[in-house]
């Protein structure tokens, strides 16, 4: 359930193209105009826009656009104008190169693996090729310390079967196998590796039920208290609770942003922009759940401007 | 460098269907012209007949042909048919499931990981899931056992950089970190898996190179006279071939299905079906430098009936 509204009349992309030609023209930009166009265009209303300007001015919107905007603003839109599996490539790329938050940026690779549709991945690990001229497992592999990069290898290369049928047999070994690598204080086990990078998501819900019934705690709680590599045990409760609960998932990423002091925009973005035409309805029903607050409320009291207005659109306002 | 020979002038699918469909009836076979026909088309031309077969005759050819044809022969026609990324997710199901010879079964896995392209293997993934209700990678995990899941699971889930592009310093770097296992007599070292089943073919031979100049010994040496475990050993030595020299891994499975009393079909049929359409002139010429004699007329010499007919239409011939 997407948040994101086109309206019911779009003009060609030939007439989007030109109305973004013209918000850049003379001194300043008007920012409403690229807001009201890109903000209320699907995916492939976006990629048909961003040809036919490259067609009609010679030029790539995307470079038009880091030309024209700044800050925020500018990363959110060109975040959404970006192919999302262009855009995800490059999101992993610079969470791959981040330094001072590690374990926060190979969160992004856990994010990005576990949430989006197995054919959607593979179309990621094709763009990452082109775009880098190395694999992204190789990256991973080649940058990441063991056992992390293991785990996420797993993750990022996994082609999940996607329908929605479970063994429930299956989901009770494979239970007692979890349950058994936590009890032995070995979080890095292959079981745990194979079997939360392998299976397909309904099979792992089905499996964590089959934990809860069997073992009392959730495997989330289980995991959590489990002691040795806090990274790694950070990165795990975080690929269960994307296996789970997407919708929670990214519930948390909004309220992390915007919490406390300061606002975390590349997370924000990621979350709106990223889920805008997928869930963010129910992430939002989460985050009043999970909060009893409004997400939108929460978000418009912190953020300002341009970025503002921009995010607001996505989330299905008109400004 | 292909040995299948397509003539000049081909039927169109509707005549070619029809020229199978007319083998098939009264009484017995028409072998011969089912050679003919399907034994001289390429991939796509073999695909528009089985469409057009469909259409025409409301029948899957695949069908058809198990009904009419029988043995090796059969056996190898239909391998034909398919589309290669079914084909190699059926030969990748069925290694997967051999009880009996089991090491002989993963090198299946190994061959088909390895030496094909990497589109060509998501295009296996993809088809996997299809016709089994599960992946690849979940298969691979949760039926073979640790390190040898690990390592098939890491090559089967690869999607290798494809480009001619190498670094040589990665390639000492990492020839270093090969050889400190190796030494440490760990074959099950995540170095080994993870440089073994990321890197690219290119970057990987120029990494063997290296291991070679840097501490005199191959790298297919020194893995072979690593003590430990046997099955990992016999598997890595092949991946290694199948990453330096596909050819000759090829010349090595048609001449070991060969020799000795008795003839394995199955290999036999899977090299020449597998590779007639991309490097089987390499393999020959392999064949010809590593055992000095002809592969043809040793392929001949042990095979007979349709079932060599069809073998030599593919390596070329006319029957």
């Amino acid at each position: 359930m997407a948040t994101l509204r086109v309206p019911n009349e779009v003009p060609s992309p030939a007439q989007d193209s030109e109305t973004i030609h013209n918000a850049f023209r003379g001194w300043g930009t008007d920012e409403k105009a690229i807001i009201r166009v890109l903000g209320q265009r699907n995916e492939n209303q976006r990629k048909r826009i961003r040809e036919t300007y490259r067609e009609k001015y010679g030029k790539d919107l995307i470079d038009a656009l880091t030309a024209e905007l700044s800050g925020d603003f500018m990363k959110a839109v060109i975040l959404w104008t970006y192919d999302p599996a262009e855009r995800d490539a490059r999101s992993l790329n610079k969470a791959l190169k981040e330094k001072k938050k590690r374990i926060e940026a190979l969160k992004v690779i856990v994010e990005i693996s576990v949430t989006t549709s197995p054919h959607h991945l593979i179309a990621v690990r094709k763009a990452y090729c082109s775009l880098y001229d190395l694999s992204l497992e190789e990256h991973i592999a080649s940058s990441q310390p063991f056992p992390l990069a293991k785990l996420l290898v797993t993750l990022a290369s996994s082609f999940r079967y996607d329908k929605d049928k479970t063994d429930e047999e299956v989901a009770t070994i494979e239970a007692g196998m979890l349950r058994e690598a936590i009890t032995m204080k070995q979080l890095d086990h292959d079981h745990v590796l194979y079997i939360l990078g392998t299976r397909s998501v309904y099979q792992l819900r089905e499996t964590f039920a089959a934990y809860k019934k069997n073992y009392e705690n959730t495997i989330d709680k289980d995991v959590g208290e489990c002691p040795g590599d806090a990274e790694l045990r950070s990165l795990l409760q975080m690929v269960i609770l994307c296996i789970d609960y997407p919708e929670k998932h990214f519930a948390k990423v909004v309220r992390d942003s915007i919490e406390g002091f300061g606002t975390d925009e590349d997370a924000l973005t990621r979350a709106i922009v990223t889920r805008a035409e997928i869930d963010l309805m129910k992430v939002r029903g989460e985050f009043y759940n999970m909060y009893n607050s409004s997400m939108d409320n929460a978000i418009i009291g912190d953020v300002s401007g341009d970025y503002k207005d921009f995010l607001i659109t996505l989330l299905g306002s008109k400004i």
